[in-house]
């Protein structure tokens, strides 16, 4: 038998931009009974208080970077959000965290996805009892050499949650909606895997995986390129050898060049330009869950 | 006979994080072909350098809130966008320039909107002909006390075109392209009027006029209730009494509480809640243009 959870961090705000975990963590830190379970405490927290205040992604540099244990030990570290991940890598230790769960949002068209880092038998299972409920929630892996930098990385088990689309600074009424329940079925589902770690009837997952990531065509720092009309909002369908992928500003059409069909997600997400990223290429599997 | 039309500036980025603007002024820049015309001449302006490097709408205030007399004469000025908006105003002057042409975009569903501030002749004549090409263009008449303060202001004439929805700091291919035709729609538009001030063969006209502006619910500074989700996006269609406007974050539905029916506008803008304004209401009007 696995590790119980038995406390959850529920964090918003972590970007000060992104607004439905921003406000979803007010609501539950007025309303705390919302999101109380009996196997296990939660506790909330907003990530990046400055950055929500003056409703920015980050005051100097992105804190969802800031999480690699040389930064984290670096007792020289002078940027606001460097200091406030040692902060909060702090509080999650000595509040003996079993499972942070990590709000966010994104401009792109990914609906509800929940974000895993890798195969760990618990997040399957968790996955597939919330595809269970609630078919349309998209299951993405993407592991990269950054996963470490991570604050849901503070925790073996962490996860996020991201929803999209919603314009950076917006709170969209009905996405707020759709996560505050996908996170009340969430905390049912631990629940559920405090008394059973093979708890979800659902034994088949439609799991994408994220395998590359794209930049815009540039010329030197400048892009040259958009996203193309036809892929703007079309995330997570298949993008076929020979179709369109970025449109040049002089109306040249470019297209995907590589020899598989792959499934593009975090397509136009606004806080990927200055990472060079104009969207991530994942691969869909089909895969068997134990029950 | 009107004064023709003989020097015209085209800004885009005087918020640096509406996209569709700088880029269109980049390929402007380095395609000036592209906009010259035979009866007037034309120069662009990027409005914030240093807002657009850092993707934000402005560095320490608003840019376009800087355009005052009081505040264009004010040597102590300390502010950067302070100090840019007098070069601006500095530049305009020194070059004898006629209209300006303020390109902006929103994160609310505003499609493609030419923005005046008054029911000046010129303008009707150009927005009978725009609407005339495009029957979707929508022309909204917008004037306020702080009319004086925004950079198309520095012109008796001047205008801005506001697109969207799209997200701060995102480029959206289609948009762009649709903002570049309706650009090269109004300079053909201004050399129709150089040569003939009742120009436009299109002598009705559909016009909305901002009449009121709506901030969110609040308790003190804190909103506590987010635009209804059958609102959003629905940006110049009806809002009839009794109708659904906010949604609190316990999910009780808020109704428009007028005798009359609005059409709404700037809904959910992104850059609105600082400034208090969760849309604003627009009478909706028929209106005879002479020709």
């Amino acid at each position: 038998m696995s590790k119980k959870i038995k406390k959850v961090a529920l964090v918003g705000g972590t970007h000060g931009n992104e607004m439905t975990g921003v406000y979803l963590i007010k609501k539950f830190q007025k309303n705390p009974q919302l999101i109380a379970r009996n196997s296990f405490d939660i506790f909330t927290l907003l990530g990046n208080p400055r950055a929500i205040e003056i409703r920015q992604r980050y005051v100097e540099t992105d804190l969802n970077r800031c999480f690699s244990q040389q930064s984290l030990a670096d007792l020289n570290s002078i940027l606001y959000e460097q200091k406030l991940a040692q902060e909060i890598a702090n509080k999650i230790k000595e509040n003996q965290t079993d499972l942070i769960i990590d709000l966010h949002s994104t401009t792109s068209q990914m609906g509800l996805t929940i974000i895993i880092s890798d195969g760990h038998p618990f997040h399957l299972q968790l996955a597939a009892y919330l595809s269970s409920i609630n078919p349309s929630l998209k299951i993405l892996k993407y592991s990269s050499s950054q996963e470490d930098l991570l604050l849901r990385g503070l925790t073996e088990l962490g996860f996020a949650i991201e929803v999209g689309a919603v314009a950076q600074g917006v709170l969209d009424g009905a996405l707020f909606q759709k996560t505050e329940q996908l996170v009340y079925r969430l905390l049912d589902g631990l629940e559920k895997y405090n008394q059973d770690e093979h708890f979800s009837r659902n034994n088949s997952l439609t799991l994408y995986q994220v395998i590359e990531r794209i930049d815009y065509p540039r010329d030197g720092e400048e892009i040259i390129a958009m996203i193309h009309p036809n892929l703007q909002f079309k995330d997570y369908q298949p993008l076929n050898p020979g179709e369109p992928l970025f449109l040049t500003f002089e109306g040249e059409t470019l297209t995907y060049q590589g020899e598989m069909t792959v499934y593009p997600v975090f397509i136009n997400e606004a806080a990927y330009y200055e990472k060079r990223v104009a969207m991530c290429f994942a691969e869909k599997r089909e895969i068997i869950v134990e029950s």
